[in-house]
């Protein structure tokens, strides 16, 4: 099979077979504790944030495999987010990736620290691949990025405005600034982390932080759409979950059809911070057309 | 009022005047989160952890203040673990560091997330303090060492360990194996870090990680003393909590005169390894006598 699928398919091959290396069962590792971590890092994701690190770094003329490591830390620190995010004292959901979510099958103790520790050892592999690097400095920028959207004014300042607006309903302004941080900012961290591992000079990633700024909101429409419109077996979560829990959604305050409308332009303006790109942008288009796309042809 | 305890006092406030300056409260950032971070960041903490880094980089002839953000960053890990430790889903304790725990005061899944913007804050900290950094490898040793003691084999990991072993009565390699992870691990990194960045070479290092090794032991017996033996007026926790939990600790297990015994030492080996050092430790051996001391003379 040709096409972007193809690409996705082989690239999430590669990111599944880089992440299984980490956390080994060994004697001396507290047995329970990996196994949750396992449970979760290696269930079936899209690996969406870490392909965009492989692809930005390819973007640019850059090799994908160097950046192969940042790639699997981005998804550790995504996989720590859904751990802590489906907790009772968060969404409570009880289903992710089409399996239990991690604390209804290690109990809630055991969840938050196998969340703690994927956060803690993204870093680690970071740290490590940082000075390994012939160029230290490229990647401690890259690293800044990431930790900087994973933080209180990125993801994590996201998901508390998210759970103080289950309180009342949303407007759009506040939808969008839940959205861009809870959802945008490591997206577009990894498109800009995998540029600046790749080389990229300014000209470039100002293109690319426009294409990964419109990739994140059109992903988290394009999610918000599948969540009222698709079924269990096409995104792995609770029916409807978003509705029950009054959600900050786009569907929710723009009504269906408009947000179909927003995620189409979202996508058209994602391709077009890429137009100046050669061949070597097709995955980043790629990406693109799959996760956003995929919302605008439902 | 000379000798330790004015030693201490100054590089406590040192770290108290440094710590305020992180999480400002802007208006563009999540109010409550920030409010959640800052309550318990800047509690009244012995900043034991921060000050080794700063003790430990002095002593092979570094200058403390380059260190200060490594030795922010690595309180921010050591707060962070302590709001998770607390919730009701771990230890389930209602008071720290003489005040309501912060899952009292902003609910579990704030303090959740104030955890997690804290332990992704100090590897933000620690990534812009090495990118500034004139030798960035260093500091990337520095930050790989911290990162190894905060994760799954180490303090997540002991943590694990000590959830699992409420279950049953421990025996004395249990309690070690918990003690040595759950705690040891970022005390002995504080000191390995400290020396990291003041430039300490492998003999020194050596022997630093001994004293760190045998601080870090000595400390958890030092407080399991005090858990048994203190007020909640000395020790700003529920009295007698690691009782009343089963916890598994040394003077369960060893009895209080032998624990105590062990502390002492314990306090001796750390000073034994700093004998061929000079007078900048003794800031080293001032911490070593505070925390590991004060349970012997009870």
């Amino acid at each position: 099979m040709n096409g972007p699928e193809s690409y996705l398919e082989r690239e999430r091959r590669r990111v599944d077979a880089a992440l299984a290396e980490y956390f080994p069962l060994l004697p001396a590792h507290p047995h329970r504790l990996i196994e949750a971590v396992r449970y979760s890092l290696l269930s079936q994701g899209k690996r969406i944030r870490p392909i965009l690190v492989l692809a930005a770094c390819e973007a640019v003329g850059g090799h994908a495999e160097r950046a192969l490591p940042y790639a699997c830390a981005v998804e550790m620190i995504h996989t720590y987010s859904l751990i802590h995010d489906d907790l009772p004292a968060m969404d409570d959901d009880a289903l992710r990736r089409g399996q239990p979510t991690n604390h209804v099958v290690f109990g809630e103790g055991l969840a938050i620290l196998a969340g703690d520790a994927l956060l803690t050892e993204a870093f680690h592999v970071l740290a490590q691949s940082a000075a390994a690097d012939p160029r230290p400095r490229r990647a401690l920028r890259a690293m800044r990025e990431i930790s900087e959207a994973a933080g209180a004014r990125g993801m994590v300042g996201g998901q508390a405005a998210d759970l103080a607006a289950a309180a009342a309903p949303a407007d759009l302004a506040t939808v969008e600034f839940i959205h861009v941080r809870k959802t945008g900012a490591l997206l577009l961290a990894a498109v800009r982390a995998g540029a600046l591992l790749g080389g990229a000079r300014a000209p470039a990633l100002k293109r690319l932080t426009r294409y990964g700024e419109c990739l994140g909101l059109g992903f988290q429409i394009a999610d918000d759409i599948l969540d009222v419109d698709a079924p269990t077996s096409v995104t792995g979560k609770t029916e409807g979950r978003d509705g029950i829990l009054h959600k900050a959604t786009f569907p929710a305050v723009l009504g269906l059809p408009a947000a179909r409308q927003r995620a189409r332009e979202l996508l058209d303006q994602a391709l077009g911070a890429l137009t100046s790109f050669d061949t070597r942008a097709e995955p980043l288009r790629d990406v693109a057309r799959a996760v956003v796309g995929r919302a605008c042809d439902l």
